[in-house]
């Protein structure tokens, strides 16, 4: 009773099949017959049949392997084809959106972004503008998408996209998913930035393998995403918490959300430029210029960023003690904090979480998708129904 | 494929769907022939059969109900018999150990307890007074355990019953689990106190039916238990996260897990004797006591409870904003807590917690299992395995 095909039909069994060895070449890229096989645990003339159903209608290809393996004939390698299967990737983020057209396997095929101002943020304005642009890019690679997936910096059930507070973008109720869906003609996937962020880092980025993580997300706000024991976490209704809404400094700045000292107004974008000494609504380059050239300064930087660094570090020894991650990915515009900044926020985790002690430590790191991973996110929330049905 | 029961071979359907209706008896309770068929969608040749195999052993009996619902001949009445099967539950506190034997469906059939010093709190002393203890419990009782589940205010690792660190008792790196099983001959289930009150309220008490919940435990610590999505929140290596250690204070008290203003140092024990300016070592009695004699005077309730309630609010919209859960229960110590303070607590949740907002209000009540909440827990894990096999 413990595998899924045990017992099924010949066909659900078949279907379940494909499906797994679209997923693995899909997330591990191109891979010999042979290795699928074992991986997977098929016998060869399985995968075979598979293989062969996949490369007729063009979702894979195969070809000899340049370095051969051992002795005897070697064992086709698999690739998939990233215009077998397109999917549009949306990031609205509070300043700019982002599109993408990610095909099979996740390679983005081609991009699209603006800046968001005050008069364009309106959520009517914000669709219009995705499905004009959409229309372009697709036109352009001529490549029609079969899903959609988009990442909001906000409070959103992922069951139907439903946006119930993106505060950053000053939106409350907007049926997201629905409207863009009603547009699109496509089956559309909303989700929160920093639960997609998390997925990104889990499928393609620093935290593939490890089954509990947490991912932090930063730009104008602050967020979190969780897998936990492998899966997401939500809460009820399919809200994911909002790690950024943790009060870590009572009696701190006032917070939109109602309380005062939340980690975001401790050290979101705004709090981070006051630390610089930059106007709080200086453009993401100067932040990231400004934190460029403090990394070539090592001896300022903790003189300028220590108290930013310490409440960044009491946060994360909160996260730590409550969720136990064996990694923590420090995202977006923390990918560009200085070494010794991120040096700091370990050494001070290690010292004080109980948690992390018990744990065996839990690992920080940056993200290696920086800017990239609500979008990749996003990708990967489309294409995870669409794998079933290519 | 979704049906655990699909295609497997007709001794594991069978033990599949007796595991099914038994857990049905022991965690609701009594209950007709017709209903279980109902409920657990199987015919009622189907559930004859069981019952009838489930009686045969003695584990069931049948009687002709009291109240005949409709016309006809009545639904047999299906009790779970609790000798039949029966655990022994083990909570370790930090000035107590309680121990009760419970039997199938829940009852708890015979108990004791002891208090602990400094000089028996030692693990080697603790573990001979629980081997003790049971022979003394069994013998009187005339039963045999077929299980035992232990909970302790600790760091423990639930797979094996490793406690890592339990440092309101001064252990360290002690295999609890492990020694418990060899020397009783029993498998032992160990796990962290507030996991299992958490547990415990989802099975037995103020969470039954609810899917994303959490039970803060307040002994000398304080502690928190997560359910999400209907199974228990576990970080990385089967720990599960210690809320106690979230800081809400920062420059607040030292704790002993390394960091300053925890909300155990705000809220525990010690926090609640020193807002009712009793001794920091008073007795719980004391603590109970001070806390009714508040209740009946309401005017002075948050005059005096005012600075201990804002630690409280300020930790519950923290653990509502990062777990979204859509029921909070207080346990332990605090379900003494006069009903202002709670009310006030509620207030301050719902308006601060934009996460609490989304999800329509997260709910936060008392525990009505009080102080055997983590007895009652360590007899659900004893239970779990013990159901597919009596």
């Amino acid at each position: 009773m413990t595998s899924p095909t045990a017992g099924a039909r010949p066909d659900e069994v078949r279907r379940h099949n494909r499906t797994a060895l679209l997923r693995r070449l899909h997330v591990d890229g191109p891979s010999t017959r042979a290795s699928l096989a074992a991986e997977l645990g098929l016998n060869r003339s399985t995968i075979k049949a598979l293989v062969d159903g996949l490369a007729e209608t063009g979702v894979v290809a195969e070809r000899v392997p340049a370095q051969r393996s051992g002795a005897g004939r070697p064992s086709l390698l698999v690739l998939p084809q990233p215009h077998a299967a397109v999917v549009l990737a949306i990031d609205i983020r509070v300043e700019q959106v982002a599109m993408a057209m990610v095909g099979l396997g996740g390679e983005i095929i081609g991009r699209d972004s603006w800046n968001l101002h005050t008069r364009t943020r309106d959520p009517r304005e914000v669709i219009t503008h995705i499905v004009d642009s959409a229309k372009l890019l697709t036109d352009e690679l001529d490549l029609q998408p079969v899903a959609v997936g988009v990442s909001v910096s906000g409070v959103v059930r992922r069951s139907d996209g439903w946006v119930h507070e993106a505060p950053n973008l000053h939106w409350t109720n907007v049926a997201l998913g629905e409207r863009l869906s009603a547009v699109m003609g496509l089956p559309v996937q909303v989700g929160n930035d920093a639960e997609l962020g998390a997925l990104a880092e889990h499928v393609r980025g620093a935290a593939r393998g490890a089954s509990d993580m947490v991912y932090i997300s930063a730009d104008v706000g602050v967020g979190g995403g969780v897998i936990s024991n492998g899966m997401p976490l939500r809460g009820t209704g399919g809200y994911v918490g909002e790690l950024g809404h943790m009060v870590v400094r009572p009696g701190g700045l006032r917070c939109y959300c109602g309380c005062e000292g939340c980690w975001e107004t401790e050290v979101g974008e705004a709090a981070l430029c006051r630390a610089l000494a930059l106007p709080e609504n200086a453009s993401r380059g100067a932040v990231v210029a400004e934190l460029r050239s403090l990394a070539a300064d090592p001896d300022s930087v903790m003189h300028r960023l220590g108290e930013f660094t310490e409440w960044l570090a009491v946060g994360l020894v909160t996260v730590v003690n409550m969720l136990g991650p064996e990694l923590v990915v420090l995202g977006d515009l923390f990918t560009a904090l200085p070494e010794p900044v991120v040096a700091e926020v370990r050494a001070v985790v290690q010292r004080r979480s109980l948690v992390s002690r018990a744990v065996g430590g839990t690992r920080i790191v940056s993200s290696p998708l920086g800017r990239d991973a609500k979008l990749v996110g996003a990708a990967e929330a489309a294409f995870e129904p669409v794998l079933g049905i290519v």
